[in-house]
């Protein structure tokens, strides 16, 4: 197959590495807005060839799939940029961390469009952070839409580097994701934040210096890329705050409970959370 | 030496295994509540005998140092019954992550108590989780009493097994833990029994698909064992509570800024979390 990557970072050098390593060859073409990490995708093994401009990328017309795999607001406009010069057959679809804002309005501008988004961070980003199986047992949702062959295509690919593929609506990927990705940021980060307000100096230090596994894993990804917090607070508004007043009542309740010396209640509300993990976590 | 631990869980019993394997053999004994543990921890050769008797105990009398290795909640008592079998010049000391409620009174008790908390957990508890070199490059906090070389003994003791010893007062280590440890807990917990506050199914159930590391991590305390996080809300209460409204604070800020669209201000709050992660967390 022919297949362009619109945008040469973690996800979308990483998808190329795998593309180019199968044994029925592709054709990976790669479009990035910087010369430099063209070179380095093309050097990596990421894409055959790589250009900062649609025009030079040879047979871009006869592509059979686009991944977009820019940040999320520039997920339009290179919809826009690539649209001119493939055919009218090509399949276009994103990796994109949100879906409402992106899926309909990639459907309106090509009618084979089909949202995704494959679950594989690191804490790394950048065509240098690009990993070989980076999507290996990880998850990717589709939103279907009116091009069912489209999107069993664009399924068939990210199987094809190990993904397990769920379709969902994107405003259900959307509350969901929020629940498990955008608000776990949020809440995160504010543990960094409300450590820094204590005001004794040395009770500040000694919290550093005892800092061990319990912090590390609860403060990980409120610690991590503030581009993509801010990505997905502004594109996941409106979820991410229900979720957030969610969060704030029953932070209340346990706070509530803690005030009056409830140690019954507080025991039972850690079992139940230590029985509601498992349903997301399979260690 | 001749060395006693009192409660034969993942503490005490890893302590014993650490102690039991050293070249300068060390005498150890053992007590339990029940009796299978006793046995189970001299097959596991974490002690040399275990007893539920103090009395049973061969040469208690010339004991050099008890841990006790009990719930925080049993501390007090199980000094009080160690007292009457061991010399005058033995000394006692504990593993309870709290201090403030007990470093006092357990130096009330005896004036060779030396209050210390080991930061050593894992997921598991009971004699059946120790382990050998628990405690190798964890942090063991002691507070330093009436009695300095009460505490350089037990000091050598903790660096025997790998630890690294700070000292501090038992108000510091209290507001210091609750930082790093007891706030974790609640604001982890929060995040599963919030999620757990979705009313639509088909989301839910999304959610728990989807769910990768980043809600492992942030939900991993907070689905830990129920009974140690009752325990450190209910004897660091005051300390975990002015963290909670510290934290609350914070939340309502971050709150403050996705409501009003500050997505320039959410992305500073991020990078600076992103900078304060590093003072917590040596990866």
């Amino acid at each position: 197959m022919n297949i362009g990557i619109v945008g040469l970072g973690l996800i979308g050098g990483s998808l190329g590495l795998d593309l180019r390593s199968q044994p029925n060859l592709h054709y990976v073409w790669g479009i990035s807005r910087n010369q430099t990490t063209c070179d380095r995708a093309v050097a990596l093994g990421a894409v055959d060839v790589a250009s900062q401009n649609f025009a030079s990328i040879p047979q871009i017309d006869r592509t059979d799939v686009v991944f977009i795999c820019t940040p999320i607001s520039a997920i339009l406009s290179a919809i826009t940029s690539v649209i001119p010069h493939i055919s009218q057959t090509a399949i276009i679809t994103d990796v994109g961390s949100v879906k409402s804002s992106i899926s309909l309005q990639g459907q309106m501008l090509w009618s084979r469009f089909v949202g995704g988004h494959p679950m594989a961070g690191t804490a790394f980003s950048g065509i240098e952070a690009a990993e070989r199986s980076l999507f290996q047992q990880r998850v990717c949702v589709l939103t279907p839409g009116i091009d069912r062959a489209a999107l069993e295509m664009v399924r068939s690919i990210w199987e094809s580097v190990g993904a397990t593929v769920y379709e969902s609506s994107p405003e259900a990927h959307d509350r969901a994701v929020a629940w498990i990705s955008h608000l776990p940021v949020i809440v995160s980060a504010g543990l960094l934040l409300a450590a820094q307000r204590e005001g004794n100096d040395e009770i500040s230090q000694l919290a550093q210096k005892l800092a061990s596994s319990g912090f590390r894993d609860t403060s990980r990804v409120g610690g991590g890329n503030p581009e993509l917090g801010r990505m997905m607070a502004e594109y996941n508004q409106t979820a991410l705050l229900d979720h957030l007043y969610s969060y704030q009542q029953t932070l209340q309740d346990l706070i509530t409970m803690i005030e009056q010396g409830q140690w019954q209640e507080i025991q039972t509300a850690l079992e139940v959370a230590q029985h509601l993990r498992p349903l997301y976590v399979r260690e």
